[in-house]
């Protein structure tokens, strides 16, 4: 038991060391050895948790496709349109609000973006793509709908991770891009102010 | 002057060659020599124009970045508000459906992303963002009407070069993402119908 434990404290200090060291030198620019250095432990015991740096890269990716997943699922619960689109919306800037580091590489970093597009071409990735459209469009959406939500939500995840917002804290940019998200999609917005 | 008209034929439909075969094989996948078989002529021939296939990426992508601060000094000189976004929106959707190969690639291609990324965190590059936001959200925007024009414009750049839109016709294409802006942006629309 100890010793699972232990191993699942190591991988997971090893996926934030990860993305620390992606973040500052880029996917390529980041050995194994260095991602042992950085937790001091030996290459041996990074190879025990991970034959290649894409199945790290990889590893550092899963946990938001998981929640992203989640939230889809979670929302096609919802019994209106309108309640669906609200609660993806929600969960869909919650989780690119706690998750702007990796945002912030996927936006930046090839190594990151080659290991994101192959998740979301694989079939997996497709279907998560063809629940999240029908959740936010609907069951037969004309394609006009269809590329408004597709805009709508590229731009957030764009717009969540750009350089040009790192600066700005957590709670100020969720309101931005949920007020955003709202006025665009035609809903209801909870706070008044922030518009021009 | 045949000479010269000749070197600018060649560097343009190596550009040509250059596009289709990173679009088949991905920029990291295509080599130097693989251009010149493309087109028939010599390695040398290629180096003639190009030293490196990093200069041969940027040079592909150059047009379209080009075309852009165009379409953005521009929309400077109209005189309302509402006149500059409207040239910035169908002046950006027709370089979109222009340039959906490029931006097919942009969407998938980790070499034609650090490439372009780079671009744009060049000096040039970030006067030209500067620009663009302020034609499309004024002076000194609220920070939520610059959240919101960068998540329309990214958006509808990632929808333009989406594998699943490839086969929509451009004229389609085209009436679709300005339908899609004017309604995120609050801009009146052309026509009716298109909305589900």
């Amino acid at each position: 038991m100890t010793a699972g434990t232990a191993a699942t404290d190591t991988r997971s200090r090893l996926l934030d060391a990860a993305l620390r060291l992606f973040s500052e030198h880029g996917v390529e620019g980041t050995s194994l050895q260095m991602i042992a250095d950085e937790l001091g432990v030996t290459k041996a015991a990074v190879y025990y948790h991970f034959k290649t740096k894409d199945e790290i890269t990889e590893a550092v990716a899963a946990p938001a496709l998981q929640e992203l997943d989640q939230i889809i699922e979670e929302a096609r619960t919802k019994r209106s349109r309108s309640a669906q689109v609200d609660h993806a919306l929600t969960g869909f800037v919650e989780l690119i609000v706690r998750q702007r580091p990796l945002l912030g590489l996927y936006n930046s970093d090839p190594g990151m973006q080659r290991v994101v597009n192959r998740t979301f071409q694989a079939p997996r990735g497709a279907d998560l793509k063809t629940r999240m459209k029908t959740v936010l469009a609907g069951e037969a959406p004309s394609l006009s709908d269809a590329i408004m939500v597709h805009v709508v939500f590229t731009g957030l995840t764009m717009a969540g991770g750009a350089p040009q917002y790192a600066d700005i804290d957590d709670d100020t940019l969720r309101e931005h891009l949920l007020d955003a998200g709202r006025r665009l999609l035609g809903r209801p917005r909870k706070r008044p102010g922030g518009a021009g």
